[in-house]
C-alpha cells in the first residue's frame, strides 16, 4: 500500500530532492507550493513502492521541459500537465495506473506529486535519472531500452503535441526542446510510457523516499544543532548511494557563467578558509559535473556533486551561487544501475564533452587519501 | 468518377500552379519530376470534384511545409509524406478517403499528387488557398470555421508529430514551424482534417483543373506563336477566378530582397519600355502582395499578381527575379470566398501589415481607365 504524504514530508523531500538536483534541476520551491496547496486542500499524494503495480500496468512518468524560471514568473495553471497525461492515455488508447518522476533532483521531484493531486493518481517512488540531468534522453529508461516515444508535450494555454522519433531518444529530445521554447519556455511532458515490469528493471528504485530522508535528517541536524554533513552520510549509508562524503569546505571566490545553446554552463571556484592557494573549481552544465581540487579530478558525472551551505546543509543551486558564499562541497556516488558501460555512454562524462573517463569517487577519494 | 492525370496534363498542372503561386509557394519543379516518377512507375493520379465523396467520407489534405530549396539538396525518399498521413488516421481512428492541397499555387499542387499516386488515393479538385500564402492559418478552411488541428507534421528521418493547438490556428501555425526547422527546414504535415461536406462548403473549387487548363493555355499559346496573356484571359473567362488582366510590361531595374524571419521579403521594381519614368513596383512577402504604378496601388492581396516572361508567359518566382528580365505583371482577380470580410481578415492586406485597403484589382482597372 501507499503511503500519503505529510506537508512535513513534502517539504523534506523538496530538500532532499534538491540535494539530488546536484546544483542543477531547477529549484522544487515553486513545486512544493504547488502541492501544498493540493494538500491543504484535502488532495492526497499517494507514494507507492515500485513492485506495487501488477507488470502490466501502464505508467506515464511525467515532468516539466524548460526553465523552472519561467514558473516563477507564470504560474501553473494546473491545465497543462493534466493535458498532457490526457493526450498521451488518448494516443496510447489506455489509462495510466500511475505516474513517477523521470527525474527525481530538483523541481521535477515535485511535478508528479502536483499531477498525482490532482488527479487522485499514485506516484511510483522511483526515477530514471537517480539525480537531475538536463536532456530527455539521459535516462536509466533509455540505457536500458525504454523509448521516450510516444511522448506528450502540452502548455498551460492548451495546445499540446505528441512527438513520435521511434527509438531514437535524441531527435525526441531536440523536438520536445523546440517546442518548449515556442510554447513559452517551460511545458509538460509525459514520455517513456511503459508498463511496471519495465519500471522495475529500468528505474532508479526508491529515490523519492531517499529524498525525503535526506530532507528530514538535515532538518533534525539543524534542530538539534548537529553537523548536517554527518547526518548526510548516516543517512545514505546502506542505501543505494552508499557513499556520501565531504570533497572540500570553502568560499566561493569567482563564478563564471553563461547562458549557452538553453543551458546554464560555467564553473565556480572555492578557495579553502585554511589555505587560500587550495582551490576547488567546479565546471556545470545546470548541473555540476566535475570537481577539481588544484587541478585533479575529485569527483566527476554521474556522480553527485552537491553544494550545500557549510552551517545548515541546505543545497546551493548553480543559479543562485554567489561570490564570497561559504559551501562544502559534498559527493555522493550514484547507484550500479547508473554506472554501467551502457549508462556511461549516455551520461558519463563524455556525453557531456569531458576528456576525463569515470572513475567511482569513492575510488578517487581513496586514492587521494593514500595520498597518490 | 475521378479523372486519371496524364504526363501531359502534370506538367500543364505544375505550370498553371506556378501562375497561382503568385511569385510565391515554391517552384513546382521538383515535386512534378516526384510525381511524373510515379507515372512512369505505372501508378495514377486520380483527382475527383467535390462533389464526388459522400458528406461524411473523411478528407486529409497534405502539404509540404517550410523551405522548398531543401528538397533540390535533398529529395524526398517519399516516406515522410506517407507517414503524416498515416499518423493523423491513426491519431483520429480513421481512414482517409482523399487527399487534397491546402494550397493550389507553387510545389504545394504536387505534394497532394504524389501522396495520392504513392497510396492510390484520390485527389479532390480544390484546395483551401485559391493561389499560395506563406502560413498554415490563411486557409478558407480556417476562415469557415474549421480547425486546422490535430494536424501532423513528419521528416523523412520517420519521427513525427501530432499538434493540437485546439482552435488556434496561428498557434498552430507557430508550433508547426519550430518543428519543421528542427526536422531540417522542410516537413510533411497533413492538417484540417474534415469530411467532404465541409471541403464542399469551406473550400475553393476547381483550383487544380483550373492551373491545368492555364498550363495547356500557355503550352498551346506558345506552339502556335499566340499571345500567351490574351490565351490566358480566355482561359480564366467564365471561371470563379474572372478577371484577368495585363497589368504592366516592362524591364526589371531593382530588386530589393532579404531573408526575414524564414521569408523571403523584398520588393522588385519594374520599368516600362516605352517610357522608363513609368514604375511598377511589386512588394512581396514570399508571395507578391501589392503592385503600385508610379505610387498608385493597382492590385493587392489576396488577389493574384503574376510576375510572367514577356515572351513566354512562363511565371517567374520571386526567388528567380533578376536586374534586366522582360516581364508581364498580370493580375487574377480571387474568388468571391476569398473575398468575403472574414477571409480578407484572414488574409487580406491588413494580415501582411499593410496599410491600404483591400479593392478588388477588377474595379482598380476600372478606376485607372475612367482616369480617376
Amino acid at each position: 500500500m501507499g503511503e500519503n504524504l505529510t506537508l512535513e514530508g513534502l517539504r523534506d523531500l523538496a530538500e532532499g530532492a534538491a540535494v539530488l538536483g546536484t546544483g542543477g534541476g531547477g529549484d522544487p520551491y515553486i513545486g512544493r507550493l504547488l502541492v501544498e496547496r493540493q494538500l491543504r486542500a484535502g488532495r492526497q499524494v499517494t507514494i507507492i513502492p515500485v513492485d506495487e503495480l501488477p507488470d502490466d500496468a501502464l505508467v506515464l512518468p511525467s515532468a516539466m521541459m524548460g526553465a523552472p524560471t519561467v514558473f516563477v514568473e507564470r504560474p501553473p495553471s494546473g491545465q497543462g500537465n493534466v493535458a498532457a497525461l490526457r493526450a498521451l492515455e488518448k494516443h496510447l488508447g489506455r489509462t495510466a495506473a500511475a505516474t513517477m518522476p523521470i527525474e527525481c533532483g530538483g523541481l521535477n521531484s515535485m511535478m508528479p506529486l502536483l499531477l498525482g493531486a490532482q488527479l487522485g493518481l499514485p506516484v511510483i517512488d522511483a526515477d530514471g535519472m537517480g539525480r537531475a540531468f538536463p536532456e530527455l534522453q539521459m535516462e536509466t529508461f533509455a540505457v536500458y531500452g525504454v523509448p521516450g516515444s510516444p511522448m506528450s508535450i502540452a502548455s498551460d494555454h492548451g495546445d499540446v503535441a505528441i512527438i513520435d522519433a521511434r527509438d531514437d531518444n535524441v531527435r525526441m529530445e531536440r523536438l520536445a526542446r523546440v517546442m518548449t521554447v515556442e510554447m513559452g519556455g517551460a511545458a509538460y511532458i509525459c514520455d517513456y510510457p511503459m508498463d511496471a515490469a519495465t519500471v522495475r528493471r529500468t528505474a532508479v528504485p526508491g529515490t523519492l523516499g531517499l529524498a525525503e530522508r535526506i530532507g528530514a535528517a538535515l532538518r533534525q541536524a539543524r534542530a538539534r544543532h548537529d553537523d548536517p554533513f554527518e547526518a548526510l552520510t548516516a543517512t545514505l549509508s546502506g542505501t543505494i548511494y552508499s557513499h556520501g562524503l565531504v570533497l572540500f569546505r570553502g568560499k566561493v571566490v569567482d563564478i563564471d557563467r553563461r547562458t549557452v545553446a538553453g543551458f546554464a554552463r560555467g564553473q565556480v571556484t572555492l578557495a579553502s578558509l585554511d589555505d587560500p592557494g587550495d582551490r576547488m573549481v567546479i565546471t556545470f552544465q545546470n548541473e555540476h559535473l566535475v570537481a577539481r581540487r588544484d587541478g585533479e579530478v575529485v569527483a566527476i558525472v554521474p556522480d553527485l556533486i552537491c553544494t550545500l551551505n557549510t552551517d545548515t546543509g541546505a543545497p546551493v543551486t548553480t543559479e543562485a551561487l554567489a561570490y564570497g558564499q561559504r559551501l562544502t562541497v559534498y559527493a555522493i556516488s550514484t547507484p550500479e544501475i547508473m554506472r554501467t558501460p551502457a549508462a556511461l555512454d549516455c551520461f558519463g562524462p563524455a556525453a557531456f564533452g569531458l576528456g576525463e573517463p569515470y572513475v567511482p569517487v569513492e575510488r578517487l577519494a581513496a586514492r587521494s587519501a593514500a595520498g597518490t
